[in-house]
């Protein structure tokens, strides 16, 4: 009976003025998945833990096995697959919880098969388990946790996936306030147009974030972490948003922004130090607000999803 | 009497999903610029060859003496300026005329005081120039006319210049047929908003372009090479356009659009002979519709305006 563990790295998307476009993985939290080869056809997730019994076990609807069954339908594997499941990430928290389940899935499976996929390969396959669990196959968060790093979505028609290669080593905080936010919400805000001054002055900062982060310029960095597209919009529905974001720059934070599309606010600094005081500033204004919420302080995460033995 | 010549070169701003933040200087034409210090306080424009007799001699609307006098003025200079312009550039083509005249004349009166002003400094002094030259205090060819390469205008609003690391290897084509287009016309052809996903798109192009331009991953440069926010609008000023990209992606390009505001497309290339090929393609095209064109070939200035002996 083969099986094999794979974790996969949370994720941020809409990384600023990268919105829709660049996204980046954080070294933890990861989720596992645990995959067996199994000789009756079919695939089933056997066990969920640490999802508080919300995620669905029906291997149509969950991202693990959505994934597994659409690279296995590629490879032509007729035989049967059991799926385990242990949630480290928080659901509905955009931290890119969905896409670690189908990345850590699919690079075990992959590895069970003796990796005839390549990583970049895989992504697609993840896109389809985000296209269950949020009804669109974007692969901003699937393709970073997947690879690992920063990772620019260049182009959807077709899938242009383009690794960015990092100079600058960084550190990522990210805040998780207990609040809900539906992601149909987050996206109905977003305007169908913007100004062309916006869309230019998006476009100077997307390029700025790329040559600051393969040239290790921090201020660069800094200076282009601005979205003028959707935070705008959606930063009402984060309490104390600007006072979040100045808190961070106050601490030392290189940039802060919504992580996916909230309500996780992440961060970017220089050291584990002011990473980690960015989190505890954040954490306790959101506290003064009577707002529980969980700190992650991590540098980036460089190789994606990984086997573990 | 102290008097140096400097030579700047022709320019590419608006290059492609770089639309109003980046452009890149070429090796050739450059405009060539010989300032003298006199004891006669004042700036004279004592001479203009190469330009037909279009360009104003008066030293208020003359970009050279213009970008001269913004200078000197913070230099605390008291003393006079004789500047002699020997024109190479076409005037009003999009390769940036009244940048390179500016660049040079600032580069040599530079060199004459000793260098008390850095290169990135000169920048907003050229900026005046093209203040009186365009109407807007663009810096997308003044910079890299200035600095050479591809340089990021990341931001206006305060002034963010960013050279971008190239390790692409890259020559240009630019093809100038004889038309006439005003900048006005250009600029009003433009639509105040864009679509978001266009808006979307641009950003993964240019920050794929920058990703491929500092890896030498041309394949990568050339996917990016497209423009949704001008091109669309602008290409009607230019017959034969859609036909004109084609010919330069069939004889090799990597991709080709509009320079500057126009009329010169612009190519890039892997290879001299390959963009030697895409300019007489375009040109043979031109003068099929009974338009004459002048081609310019050559590889990317690396240096920016430099002074000669």
């Amino acid at each position: 009976m083969k099986q094999i563990k794979a974790i996969a790295p949370a994720t941020v998307a809409n990384v600023s003025c990268g919105f829709d476009v660049l996204g980046f993985a954080v070294a933890a939290p990861c989720d596992e998945v645990i995959v067996t080869l199994t000789a009756k056809p079919g695939i089933v997730v056997s066990r969920i833990t640490g999802d508080g019994g919300r995620l669905p076990t029906d291997s149509q609807r969950n991202t693990a096995s959505v994934a597994i069954q659409s690279l296995i339908q590629t490879l032509g594997y007729n035989g049967g697959v059991e799926v385990e499941l242990i949630k480290k990430l928080p659901l509905g928290s955009g931290m890119g919880s969905s896409a670690a389940s189908a990345a850590a899935a699919l690079v075990a499976i992959n590895e069970l098969f003796g990796n005839p996929v390549s990583r970049e390969e895989l992504v697609p396959h993840a896109m389809e388990a985000e296209r269950i669990a949020c009804g669109s196959a974007h692969a901003d968060n699937v393709a970073p946790s997947i690879l690992g790093g920063f990772v620019l979505i260049r182009e959807y028609d077709p899938l242009d996936v383009v690794r960015v290669p990092l100079k600058a080593q960084l550190f990522a905080t990210l805040v998780h306030p207990h609040i809900e936010l539906r992601t149909e919400d987050a996206r109905r805000v977003l305007k169908p147009t913007v100004s062309r001054k916006d869309a230019i002055r998006q476009n100077g900062n997307v390029a700025g974030l790329m040559v600051g982060l393969m040239t290790a310029d921090y201020e660069l960095i800094s200076r282009s972490l601005q979205d003028l597209i959707a935070e705008p919009v959606r930063s009402v529905f984060i309490p104390g948003f600007e006072r979040m974001k100045q808190l961070a720059k106050d601490a030392g934070a290189l940039g802060c922004g919504i992580s996916g599309s909230g309500p996780t606010l992440y961060s970017l600094s220089v050291s584990q130090e002011v990473a980690q005081r960015v989190g505890e500033a954040q954490a306790n204004e959101f506290r003064s607000m009577n707002l529980a919420s969980d700190i992650y302080v991590s540098e980036i995460n460089y190789q994606g999803a990984t086997c573990v033995k």
